[in-house]
């Protein structure tokens, strides 16, 4: 039933292959938006190595999803009024 | 005007100080997320460095963060309607 799809995508200078449903176009939206959010962070400090990089990336982008569950949630609550 | 507040967290054994707006509270939570995240790709894929995992964590959230960014614009479409 599932299709899995492989598609490579380079992040910050590194190669990875990413396996799941999604299609290359997707898959590749989004390693370009992890790319330059790493980039973002990277400009504002620049005494972290790429790991402690790509972990505050993480941490920057679940901030932003969090927000965006609570705007789901509110915009759901109001529908069902 | 803006409060920038200093948490310190720990994911995936490192320490952390995220400087921001958010309290405590919240940053907790995200950066408990990040790490849970991690821990989960870790157990599906195990020949992975550090630095790779919070990549590829980062790209996991991103995905996420995207199909949330569409259910936002769906919700926001229907209201309008």
């Amino acid at each position: 039933m599932s299709n899995q799809n492989r598609t490579t995508v380079h992040i910050f200078g590194q190669q990875y292959t990413i396996i799941g449903e999604e299609g290359a176009g997707h898959v590749n939206k989004v390693a370009d938006l992890v790319d330059q959010k790493m980039r973002e962070i990277r400009h504002q400090t620049n005494n972290l190595d790429t790991k402690q990089l790509a972990v505050l990336t993480a941490v920057n982008i679940t901030n932003d999803y969090l927000k965006l569950v609570e705007r789901v949630k509110q915009l759901e609550g109001k529908k069902e009024e």
